[in-house]
């Protein structure tokens, strides 16, 4: 039980806005709560909305203080770029085209970003962003969550540290079934704009979950595929994106993957697993129950790891917050992008560099996210041929 | 997808002390997160540490301001009770022994309780404790936070809407490893308390986890046992209380139960488990996997219900923060016996009652749980002789 | 993969009789498919039913000789013992009540028994038994079929390896639901007689699943409990016998244990657990899932060791089939009971001992098996007092 | 628990031979005890290996008659063929090579066959055996064993019965890790003879497993697929064939399936998974775990269905030997293909064919299989392009 913890050093809070997550947006909640739950961030200014009246409402709501309610992100990233004691970073939850415009006319106003993935809708714009973020110096932070659970920085660590060998296969897989019916029709706003090309971009599934399957691929084998062979496909009639994803890759060195992404496999919720498998060993991890990483080691018995019990490493213990068999979840997770995101907002305060050993998805994961949306359009554009990353 | 979730609407942070929690305390910071989940409290005092110089250091480290840090909780008691501004409420995560006393002081000045478990280390303590508190007329929540669950509130309310018939059978256990050799000679506080009669009572994991056991089978079955027959045992060399924890139970009207406490049981970290039966069908659920609850209707295939997926009820919707397929956790759960308690105190601001869904546990179950384990020690003093209960 | 597996050396099969098993009775084909799976023994008389008519039709279905079939176990223990190439041993699967006799008849002529359990109907009946076997020289096996898994006997060996330690706790439920409403009256056999005191004995589920639960721990833990508490309950209304059944135990040296029995609980089919925990580590298997046992050394991560998998050791391998992976069941395990008593009886053909590794249960076994159902009954008609093994 | 159960109806054992399966073969064993299970054959001769000698030693080890020990399938064809009471039916358990020329020599004897997969080497061998079986008039099974559990069966019968709607996804893993390291070079005859191209044929992982995979989602799934994209990898340095297989499907009518076939993925042992989802509901299923299926109707809690236990169907309950929780393996479901083909050599007896739900693997699903691994090998070989079928 040598848990580290999540230290509650106390060094001020970081004056935090949102744009997006208004009434009815389910991931502004998530944004608030992984925000406030080490006591990093407090909450102080939002556009909440695009329409501004519910703009208004929703701020009332969460109790921002009038004079911080915006009608709109532009007039929110001027003023809060200009008074004393404005907004130090910005949450972005808007549907996928806002990012890019938004994290824009923060970044230029000197703001740190915490955005929702995919980053943006086109791989140009995923490029530009990181041209302006790295001009501006700011921190940017993607919200690939996933990679904030303690047993996928374990696992993650097992990979680096040589414990399964040489990697040769990676699988991951996200599968959903909510949009199993055409949901997007039934006045659902989660799945109307992620069914909507112009507020999701060319990808449905693919760039909804089929990114965040990828991220953790890439994030826990330490590995970037190669190329990739993609079959999208909409099975429910009319809907305009994708609702299932069969994508095969190649890794350089001869590694081999899979992901497989769906919103229509009745019984799954939130079923996004990773297996990765080496030449020494084998990792198997699921999100709908994270606090256990099963080890292989070849010829060896299984183990079955749990979050800061035995056999845990220091990796897991510094994002981990409660002892053994005290399960964390999605919250826990996506709190720990924020914290690390906040020691990098509060290393940079004094021009400084977080700890080497804090980590969060930067905006070059971004692009390479984008990157692999676009690839795999483009691979099933062509039946399925191999396409470069 | 229909999820109540937690209301974000904001009233007005509670100001929130706390008495004991400093560094090393593990629960302490546990108290602090579940308080700020839900945005419901601001953490404004404290008397973290009855070492005043750790006690400093601890709330400097949390940033208290310098003259809200004290150096004992009268102190602390007798100036929040006074000043502008004062806290409301206090929380009381200290060991066992100083429950009473603190809660005592705090309710004498008009505060707030919210006070961890068991209540008191004697009966009498917990009956005058239940009487003070209703003089007070203030709200005492008692954190038994595994109530806090959602699919336990989906269990109770299963249990009481008749859908598991009569009940017949209740079995909970609470089995733990972790004090499987003498780990309070090593120097870790957790361990050092809990089996010192002086500040644990004379209960050691009959107090410590087997009143929890005990709680969470009255919470969903509805039923309180009316007598039982324990035996406890200490299996560590030298351990001054007991470590394992066998009861039988007797309910009013035929019912039977069983519950196994241990901290001595190799592999087992949390492992808190109840299961319910009547003559018309059964529950099963697991703290290390609470986002899961087994429901099987006699003479149908097994449901696995999932916290806010299909099958999943008000109760525990009113609890629950995100979709299904994204675990919550124990913070989680913690957090909503504080938001649950927020709502109690917030309505006795205008000296009202909170909506009649808010539930936590009480002084009430505080005695309870504080009989019960006086009841073990009874009846295990008497080879297992059955007691009343 | 080092699967020592049965071997097949043929040695010329075994002639069998049955007693019991005709139509409408499920044990019985069990046991020929068991006795068959090895093809250790060859099936040729049988008095298949009390009623004689249901004997004939059911001798005829399976395809004895007509003058190997018998109206009578008498007519049969009398004729097989005389004519050459007469039965060498016989498979008892009647009600409980019938065992004592039968057995009694067949070892009269110096027939070897396999013999279903509980082995008698009172404690008297089985410590005769045990002299008339002991008298006879003939091999004599309980058919407490759940010793003859894989996982259980590695786990045997693991305990008396010393790999937990001291044993502390040793926990067995039997849980099971088909007697959630009085199945006793809808016609249905296996209901009628096991809830007939005339038939089944004094004990219910004691008798019929509780020593199947004792008989596990007893021959995992190699601990023999020195008393006993127990609290038997019929639940459903009318039931002339226990179904449900509370057991706390005491084991020399300290060692503390639970059984748990019950057939009324709804969601369990035949759910045998076992769990075994030393000072030095602990051992879970669970009978529905056969093939897997947890171990936790302490301080170190959970193994799940997998039937003839790395880390299944020797006494698991030489009762094993097929490789690891490729699950075996409960007629497998049936099968060693009967592939073991059949190395005894070849043994014995020549005199011999068979091999030290050859295990099956015994009738002092049987002697103990039915000690414990009357030490429940007798403790739990004193409520629950502590009743001496 | 209305198990219909197997009939133990007894019409006069089959009388079977079989070829390959001597000493040191594991299937051979599997085949022999599968035959017996039920008692519908009686093993009376065998060439039992190619190597005349252990032939001969291995024929005695099994107690058959020196006459009936062959030292070539040759010799024993003819002679078989021949003698009043030679064999009526073969089991064929020799490396995939002999597969077709043994079949030959025994159909054109008159003898049934029970052949083990894949059925031959080459697409154009599978032809010309299908014919010959045709013309012969002679029952011709394949033991695509996993089509012999209960739940599997289940399954295709709740397919087929509309209760997942129009079938959009079949995904079928069949995942192993015994040949992680260099296997072929430590003297182990399974891994030796399966790496060798001449004896195994061009398709190593994809032939030994994927067959076994693809066949398993066209059972239960009624789907053939149309086309195919293969990427199959050799890992191990210096092995001759692939030894991990990944698999596009496109299914008529828009359907989508994914194959994933490894023999280099530690921490698996027999992991065969199929998941079948239609616009109504899902499947899924386990070969390790065989007595569940969860059935997730779309917008209902899943249910977990257990082998004749509530909600299991007629197709299961025909297949089935024991009550529900009592679990049935691997080989029981091999039997399960044995007893079904006993059905069908016993209505050729006069001349009939067999009840209609009798089932077992035949020539047919031979063929397809062989036409999976060649169009495997084609697609793998022009850079995973897609290949009908």
């Amino acid at each position: 039980m040598a848990i580290e913890g999540r230290s509650e050093r106390f060094s001020g809070r970081i004056r935090l806005g949102m744009v997006g997550g208004g009434q009815g947006a389910f991931i502004g909640a998530v944004h608030r709560i992984a925000a406030r739950l080490d006591d990093r961030y407090e909450f102080v200014a939002g556009a909440l909305s695009s329409d501004p009246a519910r703009a208004k409402a929703s701020a009332a709501e969460l109790g921002l203080k009038e004079d911080r309610s915006y009608g709109s992100f532009e007039e929110m990233a001027k003023r809060e770029g200009r008074i004393k004691d404005g907004i130090e970073a910005v949450a972005i939850v808007t549907p996928n085209h806002m990012h890019f415009p938004v994290a824009k006319a923060f970044l230029s106003r000197g703001i740190h970003v915490i955005c929702d993935k995919p980053m943006t809708t086109t791989l140009r714009d995923a490029k530009k962003l990181a041209a302006l973020v790295q001009k501006s110096g700011k921190v940017f932070a993607l919200t690939h969550n996933y990679t904030g659970y303690p047993m996928i920085r374990q696992a993650r660590a097992m990979v680096a540290g040589g414990e399964l060998g040489t990697i040769r296969l990676v699988h991951a897989n996200y599968v959903q079934d909510w949009l199993t019916t055409k949901m997007e029709d039934t006045g659902l706003k989660q799945a109307e704009w992620r069914t909507d090309p112009a507020r999701s971009g060319a990808g449905g599934a693919i760039g909804d979950i089929g990114t965040h399957a990828y991220n953790l691929a890439c994030f826990v084998s330490g590995l970037d595929a190669e190329s990739l062979s993609a079959d999208l496909t909409t099975f429910v009639p009319g809907r305009r994106l994708d609702d299932n994803v069969h994508v095969m890759l190649r890794y350089p060195g001869g590694g081999r993957g899979m992901i497989w992404a769906s919103q229509v496999a009745p019984g799954n919720e939130n079923n996004l697993t990773l297996k990765v498998y080496g030449d020494k060993g084998g990792l198997e991890w699921a999100q709908e129950d994270p606090n256990y990483l099963w080890f292989a080691p070849f010829g060896e018995p299984k183990r079955l790891i749990t979050r800061s019990g035995a056999g845990s490493n220091d990796a897991a213990g510094r994002v981990t917050r409660v002892p053994p068999g005290h399960p964390e979840g999605y919250l826990e997770g996506f709190a720990n992008v924020y914290s690390e995101a906040a020691e990098a907002i509060i290393a940079a305060r004094s021009g400084g560099k977080p700890d080497a050993a804090v980590h969060f998805p930067t905006v070059e994961d971004g692009v390479k996210g984008v990157a692999f949306i676009e690839a795999c359009l483009k691979s099933s554009g062509r039946n399925a041929a191999w396409v470069k990353l």
